[in-house]
């Protein structure tokens, strides 16, 4: 089983087209079907999802989800600098912020987790395309929300077939940098 | 603007790999995005959404949409026995039901709107994988959830490149199976 208990709420967020609406699926599903707990994947369309912003909540649970609107996002995922600052504000006192440092320049507070998602995609990868995949990697790493071998049969399960190996390969880029990074804190 | 009033909660329900999410996702891009309304889709993922079940639920509202979760579903869109059988029970009276007739052997209501949604894909588009495209035409023909335009609108813009002119048809197939099924009452 994963290490997080009760209900705990991840918010995806970037620009349109970075694939965040599927790394929330990904996540849902490794926390569901293989991980054997509750989950709720919500995306908002409207006046807030304008601009070129983009976000998926996703809430798991051991028990049921009778309010799977979002209320104290614990970690929150920023893939662009416009999200950051619209959604920085929904992350709960003393949740995690992790940013690509690559797309986001300011990550506005000191104890942000800033790894270079695109940039590690594009090297690592050979396609930016993998970046969402990255960033999943290394929230799964960094929040122990779902356990790895779940997260993995989630993506591989997903993926174009053909594509196994890359988006493996991906997620594990994901899991080590998240690691890098804890490990020079 | 589309003639729906207040709030209103489409719930696109049948098996996985039917493509009811991005129906889901089409159908809350057209009622934000284009007719300015605000939407939000919801996929569950637990014990319920085990066996072959999927379902997505969009919620259409004027004003803002506090609680995302599906409380009084509307309309009810059943692309699998299943899928039918598992959520009839959350059509609230006077509902609308849409099934899919080739899939759906027993509507178990007498008033079902049923259409059969995958045999018109593979016979008039040439594949089963359009059958949710076909599907989401007839709903916003029966619903006027979404205006005709916004909801072309957003299929032109999210389809794959090279695609448009078939998903194009393939919304209109379902808007005609829609029409002939309201004047053959």
């Amino acid at each position: 089983m994963s290490e997080t208990k009760g209900r705990y709420e991840i918010r995806l967020s970037g620009a349109g087209g970075q694939g965040l609406m599927l790394a929330g699926k990904l996540l849902a599903e490794a926390a569901s079907v293989y991980d054997g707990k509750n989950a709720v994947q919500t995306q908002s369309y409207g006046p807030e999802a304008r601009g070129g912003k983009s976000k998926t909540d996703v809430v798991i649970s051991d028990g049921e989800i009778d309010y799977p609107k979002a209320t104290k996002v614990n970690v929150l995922l920023a893939m662009s600098q416009p999200a950051l600052d619209e959604y920085i504000g929904s992350l709960q006192p003393g949740g995690m912020l992790v940013v690509d440092s690559y797309l986001v320049e300011e990550p506005g507070r000191d104890d942000a987790i800033a790894i270079p998602f695109t940039m590690l995609a594009l090297e690592e990868c050979g396609r930016k395309l993998f970046a969402n995949v990255v960033a999943l990697g290394a929230v799964a790493e960094l929040t122990q929300a779902v356990t790895w071998d779940s997260l993995r049969s989630a993506v591989l399960a997903r993926v174009p077939k053909g594509t196994e190996k890359i988006n493996d390969s991906a997620l594990d880029v994901g899991r080590q940098a998240a690691r890098q990074f804890l490990e020079g804190k």
